[in-house]
């Protein structure tokens, strides 16, 4: 199949650092690409890609301080516009962005909601699209619009190679995310702290998150449990994670969590919140914790050596590989285009 | 004529201080409305006007810092897509971003751009939309994109009785804007300080630029020729530009610049530099003087007793009211039409 994956100009493709949205679309059209089928991709000059790359922009806009950053995306989507009926489907990531695509375009348009549906601004613009074919990354993502057109669930995957299975834990807790309120570091850090165990936390601040980090976070680093290593690469995430007996994800509800599948990609067991998306990613007992509370937290972690290491890898390879991914959104293309065709027929 | 009328969200109409756009927009459509025309205006929701109001969202987007102000803006057009055969032509005041509206929409669609179009990223966006009627508030306006479909200009307008006419000024200076470098307030600094005359600024400070401010223009404030007197009302207005025995302009390019004819509605005459729209709205040596340089600016404010106040006011009256600017655009509106019922019939 000829299709175009449109995303956002923000990031490249894979990001540079941060950026789950931009990793996920790398690695599902590098996965579409090696499984024969003709992909392009519009994105930023600077991204990477085996499929062919249609650049939108010179480079990544967030290297680009823009005063009109819309002029950039109403440019792409009329260029996209004019150029579909060169493809069998257009697959967005771009959000309700391309829905007016979506709703007029000759050929089907297929949307991946990546983000948070919870903002209360969103409303106005999903009601008006309640039409338009989505697809969800958890059934806990749709929540907010129940009655939009979900066509269908795809989690995300990762190759299967990417991170390699870890047999031991070496008795640390790990974080990895960014420190913003969202993340709940603080949590994290009570937990070891009660517990007397290590805590490595890999994380990025942002600017817009420097006074959280500074008044809430910098003045726990002090006790010698905790071990704040900053922003660490893709290759050093695999011994992180691997390596740690256990990942604390005291995240707020996320649409996804790619975080928890890196852990158990390594084999690492998962302590999370029992909210958003993680009760569907982790079987409790089995991969990992869901907790209703710190106290909860707490005790998981004291029988974290329950949980069987080689299943977390398992689990990982059954449901979340990018793999898996691919073969999911490929059978959508053929139910979609043959909709279509019906259609068209009629 | 039944028209619609679109503004970004980002103010209302007319904005609570400083936006130039909306005031011109809350001007014209009062106009409109006077010479008894259907008028429909979409904007925020604590607008005020004679036409009907649409709230597109319930306050101006300034007051509420949302995550996902694109959001509002594509429920937004698509809302209005929707609604567009009520209305026998669309006036968009909202630059490229109804572009694709005006591409498609079965109603004739014409757009006044109200910004800059220097910045380069708005390159690909006009040539990709080369064919969508647009109308300038001033020639020197079309210059990056001269090939573009300008269907006319119009220059802006404010009522006539909304500055009374000073016949004479106080003996100093004015400078009316923004503290910010595209103002060039050091240069009106400097010139009072050559020529030991007073200069009254009233002038708000952006938060993004308070450090010019500190850094640039504080330091000159202590001279005891230099008044700050912050940022005033539009009531205050009046009297601040009418005792003026000179208004100093000295900004750089803009596309129209409001505050010129704010000045000439006053009497008071206008020293500017010779770029941007300045000459088509200044008559050199009737109501100001267009200079190429500081030195030449100083000099001119030698001379500035040569201008007839009168003349100041008789060409505002002339040439800039909102009535002058309402029947260019009726004339607009009509062409428009018949070259619609034409391309129809044909």
């Amino acid at each position: 199949m000829k299709i175009a994956h449109l995303v956002h100009l923000t990031e490249s493709v894979p990001p540079g650092k941060y950026g789950g949205t931009e990793r996920v679309v790398f690695h599902l059209t590098e996965e579409l690409v090696r499984l024969g089928h003709d992909i392009t991709l519009f994105a930023s000059g600077d991204s990477t890609t085996s499929a062919k790359l249609v650049p939108m922009s010179e480079r990544a806009l967030k290297h680009t301080p823009l005063i009109n950053r819309d002029a950039v995306m109403t440019h792409m989507l009329e260029y996209i516009w004019n150029v579909s009926h060169e493809f069998d489907m257009i697959h967005s990531h771009m959000d309700f962005v391309g829905f007016p695509l979506a709703r007029r375009s000759a050929v089907p348009v297929i949307t991946t909601i990546h983000g948070h549906l919870g903002a209360p601004e969103l409303a106005q613009v999903y009601h008006e699209f309640w039409d338009i074919p989505l697809i969800s990354i958890s059934y806990s993502q749709r929540r907010p619009f129940p009655s939009n057109h979900w066509k269908a669930n795809v989690y995300h995957g990762l190759p299967v190679d990417l991170y390699t299975f870890h047999s031991k834990g070496r008795g640390y807790l790990a974080f990895l995310g960014r420190i913003s309120p969202e993340k709940s570091p603080d949590v994290a850090i009570r937990i070891a702290q009660r517990l007397g165990v290590p805590l490595f936390m890999a994380a990025k601040v942002d600017p817009v998150d420097r006074d959280y980090f500074e008044a809430q976070i910098a003045p726990l680093l002090s006790d010698p449990l905790i071990h704040f290593i900053g922003e660490i690469t893709d290759v050093e995430k695999g011994d992180f994670l691997g390596n740690a007996s256990a990942v604390l994800c005291p995240y707020r509800p996320e649409p996804f969590g790619l975080v928890v599948i890196e852990a158990l990609a390594c084999g690492t067991p998962v302590v999370t919140f029992r909210h958003g998306s993680f009760p569907e990613i982790i079987d409790h007992g089995c991969t990992g914790f869901l907790c209703l509370d710190e106290e909860e937290m707490t005790q998981a972690i004291r029988h974290i050596h329950e949980i069987d290491r080689q299943q977390c890898r398992t689990q990982f390879e059954r449901r979340f590989t990018s793999a898996r991914m691919a073969t999911d959104y490929v059978k959508l293309y053929e139910q979609l285009l043959s909709e279509t065709a019906i259609k068209r027929a009629a």
